[in-house]
């Protein structure tokens, strides 16, 4: 294996040299490979599926269709039109004793992704890693070996046709034993980015000895304010749960402010047209017990539960600090939202919740690389050190500063 | 240990909610209580010292003085002079939908330190976390454990006086298991810090499931240039090597292109004033062997060693890119210079050295967080995600996204 990482991290030395016209003609070049080999991949995804029941909710994320390879590709060639995102300089001064001193955003070198059964993962990570002069060591998971390896060879072929490095898409074998080593390549990869459930993503936190960014666990909670506007809310509410539920930016808990508990009927009735079951806490159960049709009672743990589903738990609250506590202690640090009239509850909301994202009327649905203008997307941090939130290419570089004088000496 | 981490993260909360007045009004209020608590702090520091071997080259690290205890004051005053790095926008935009989309300067929460037996780390840390919005969670060596608990009791004295949580500087008993404890505090602390020597470092990063920053350590090359000024050189190698020897930017490795070797006896002369010994590979020793005084045959080991002390060794190479290929093998990512007055082999020095701090014609002695005008320095990072190189106060801050609408949903 750690011959593998040593060609992954020469590789990455070769990409970061590379210019950024020649990095977007490879990327547009795989592109045009990927759908003239559009055969080859979907026989090697068919492999996949037969290994897999069609009833599972992993299947419709395992497969390739002709539409799905275009869009990979779509999403590729749009990569390739972004802004470089390195050489930016991020600091340039000249200190009082003549050293010029600069600031350079630079690759990181070799980045390391775990992820699960999705092979467009495979090509999204590929994409945005090389466009930011960076190669990449792959994991991904057993389900989806047949089409990761397939994808992987269209790429390394046209590689090799450009005279670049292959292994700077470099596919590990889908084991735990890869993964321990991927976790433990200190000095070949510089940073392991986890894609996938909470398990997936506990695992790598408690294991990596290289640094790590935590992505996607999303425990994600809208509070409506006492000076909620209900029109407002509804449509957040609604669009927050339902635009997608498989997604980490979806809202798992509304925390509604007493004072409008006799609004909240109104505020879920749009929510039973797509039929969301809602776990209410005992004040907002009376509220909704005659009039919502899906309902249950909370129990302890509905509240800091990532549903994934057309599922959403209440909690009542007396003030916006207790919503802000509730926040606290169940919220992941991913996306929390208010909807208020209210200035001052607005500010002191962005104010104190610790998140990624924090909303003001609006949904957190919006937690999204693309909706943010950053062009594309490799997972949202829920972390604080190096990237937060909702990572584009620039949260695949790091810096170097650059020093240069003319013989001068510390005193 | 967990009831401190809690109440280390409230905390947080406290002090990210104060103004940058208030805070900076509270460490002048500490640097001024330090100055008058110095019977108090000398007392606790001789019960350390008494425990320590007068002989150790720690002896001198852990003793504090009259003049010391003034030196910490005043540093303490100088961060309460610093522009805040909070509330800095980094980005400012209005997305096509009319949501307003900001990122914004905050701070981590928690910050943890590991570190060795040097007790003014205790307060500088505190300062700048403070200064910075954040709490702090200390866990100082065995040998300096009485000097820090009296520092920590004269700040939390201040803070409780000011009505700031004292837990905003919380100190862990001396102990591994406190050590063991901070590097789990998942979803108490937000990042660690070791600062101290290799060993520690690597336990941090082998066994922290928060994330790391990595500090330090510096295997330090300076490389003489075919094309390199021989006065500038002499300097740069004097400088490097001998301002401070026990400091992570010293020189280590000087490496030397084959056809300066002639250049080489003069190059060193200086050094054998401070009774450098030179580690010296077969060709650099043939040139040196009967002009330098203090000269011993390298040996494989000699390089990649981090000397901190009146050492050096020698390499021979052929070309520019062999002294790159050195780097990358030994370096540690630190800080790494070259000398030469050919443009085109310093721009190809400054892209293809991978370290935080690459330098053209000036010593590695100025990697410094004061010297690169932050202010003040936390540590060096030598890792890439995160800060890297000096890290000043931006680099104990995260962002946090503000998103605000009028209740647009995401198609």
């Amino acid at each position: 294996m750690e011959a593998l990482f040593i060609q992954a991290k020469q590789a990455g030395k070769s990409v970061a040299g590379l210019s950024d016209d020649f990095r977007n003609d490879v990327l547009r070049a795989v592109a045009d490979e990927l759908v003239s080999s559009k055969e080859e991949l979907l026989r090697a995804n068919a492999e996949d599926l037969a290994r897999m029941d069609p009833a599972s909710p992993l299947y419709d994320r395992l497969m390739l269709t002709d539409a799905r390879i275009d869009a990979i590709a779509a999403d590729m060639r749009n990569v390739a039109s972004l802004p470089s995102p390195l050489g930016r300089v991020l600091l340039d001064r000249v200190l009082p004793n003549g050293l010029q001193l600069r600031k350079v955003a630079v690759p990181f070198g070799v980045i390391g992704v775990i992820y699960e059964a999705r092979p467009n993962v495979t090509l999204d990570v590929f994409s945005l890693c090389f466009k930011s002069g960076n190669a990449c060591v792959l994991k991904g998971g057993k389900d989806a070996d047949a089409s990761n390896r397939a994808a992987v060879a269209v790429v390394q072929r046209v590689l090799a046709a450009r005279g670049v490095a292959p292994a700077a898409a470099t596919l590990l074998p889908a084991t735990h034993e890869a993964a321990n080593a991927l976790l433990n390549a200190v000095g070949y990869v510089d940073v392991v980015i986890p894609r996938g459930g909470r398990r997936l993503i506990d695992f790598v936190r408690d294991n990596a000895r290289i640094p790590c960014i935590e992505t996607g666990a999303g425990v994600v909670n809208t509070y409506f304010d006492a000076a909620g506007d209900l029109e407002i809310g509804k449509a957040i509410v609604f669009n927050a749960k339902t635009r997608r539920v498989s997604v980490c930016n979806a809202l798992d808990c509304l925390i509604v402010h007493s004072a409008r508990l006799q609004d909240l009927p109104a505020l879920c009735a749009p929510l039973a047209a797509k039929n969301v079951t809602i776990y209410a806490d005992e004040r907002s159960f009376a509220v909704l017990k005659d009039v919502y049709p899906l309902l249950c009672p909370a129990t302890p743990d509905s509240f800091g539960t990532e549903f994934m589903d057309y599922k959403m738990v209440i909690r009542t609250v007396d003030s916006l600090q207790e919503a802000m506590d509730h926040i606290a202690q169940y919220g992941s640090g991913h996306s929390e939202s208010i909807v208020t009239d209210d200035p001052a509850a607005a500010a002191a909301f962005q104010a104190g919740v610790d998140a990624a994202c924090v909303y003001v009327n609006a949904p957190t649905s919006f937690t999204d690389g693309a909706q943010f203008g950053l062009g594309a997307e490799i997972g949202i941090s829920t972390q604080k050190l190096g990237a937060r939130g909702p990572m584009g290419l620039e949260a695949l570089t790091t810096y170097k500063w650059l020093i240069t004088g003319h013989g001068q000496t510390r005193p």
